[in-house]
């Protein structure tokens, strides 16, 4: 593959890309609304970390409120996971996969993580939420294979 | 846009790039700043997480400091919020945007980010710091839709 | 330098891409290892945070293990440093450093988050973890001002 053929590998023009941008961007935005779940929770609830939040009954708006840590955990696994997708995906994206390939990994690794964070916040029983991390865990680790498969020394 | 046009767009060469490099370096090293802004309460305070880090009074050394919580919230805030800009950022420079929006997105972004520090850790009363994040948090929302429909299907 | 040679600067054509790919893929998969390492704890143990998890005595279930919170420490470091040094490693590639500097910057914080995790999971004796830390934070922060010098305004 020549050097100009390699460079033309960030841009919308390459499919491979625009399906990582798309992607990438989605799973990023859930992340997000995970901030905003969180916050109408405490919003409406009144529950608080901080001092300068308390409106109302100041013991009560430090009360542990399970939707909430729950919400909280949710967004943790979220931050263990998706940054690391964020980039490794755009190196694997670099490493010139075809569209067929490259697909199946974004949309399967997006699909497990909106499926952890539904098993997540309703709950669904065990192990459904497991393996939606697992899924998008090992998704993550394969295409991590092959960029250092491609940048062996 | 011809490819070689887009590719140059990855390049200190291209004015919306050097603006994202600045901006997404200071906000990270900000970020940085609050392990180290933690770091010292410890150490002063002498308050651990870890039995091999007492010196001193084995109890007080787990105590909970209230400062030293309130900069570790404000850390993860910035981990909930600054790796989503810093990647929706480099894929809104790849759609090509016009160096005034761009610049405008990554000050206000930058901008809503160092106050929301300084709200945090002062504290400035409510709302100062709710509205430091939601700006922040609205400006990556904003550019994931300018790259959602770059990258539409 | 032409556009032409900065472009081509993101290709695994160019050693210091190439090593980038390589050591920022070793982090991230050294980041997500830190989610078995608790999860294992988790299954032999049968400690969980999730009602829906709990096998066995309930009340046990949610009891504080050491071991675990370590674990989660250690990865809630790895999170608050790996992703800092993805991107402003990615961003020092494009300043086009030379293969010399480059290939001590990265080997230097790979090595420096690699012995952090052991120091922190076995534990080493103190100042060995502050040291990991502190030895990588200075990288990432070192690498920044070079982008920000050459991104300046």
């Amino acid at each position: 593959m020549s050097t100009d053929d390699q460079v033309s590998l960030l841009s919308f023009d390459n499919e491979v890309f625009r399906l990582y941008a798309w992607y990438a961007t989605a799973v990023t935005v859930k992340m997000m609304l995970m901030s905003i779940y969180v916050s109408q929770y405490r919003l409406r609830r009144k529950v608080v970390e901080n001092p300068e939040d308390v409106r109302g009954d100041k013991v009560k708006a430090f009360r542990r409120d399970e939707d909430i840590e729950r919400g909280r955990r949710c967004h943790r696994n979220d931050m263990e996971n998706i940054p690391p997708f964020l980039i490794v995906g755009l190196l694997y994206v670099l490493t010139g996969p075809t569209v067929y390939n490259a697909t199946w990994y974004f949309r399967v690794f997006a699909g497990s993580r909106f499926f952890h964070t539904v098993a997540y916040l309703l709950p669904l029983p065990q192990p459904s939420r497991a393996l939606g991390f697992f899924v998008g865990w090992c998704t993550i680790v394969s295409m991590a294979i092959n960029v250092l498969k491609t940048g062996q020394m």
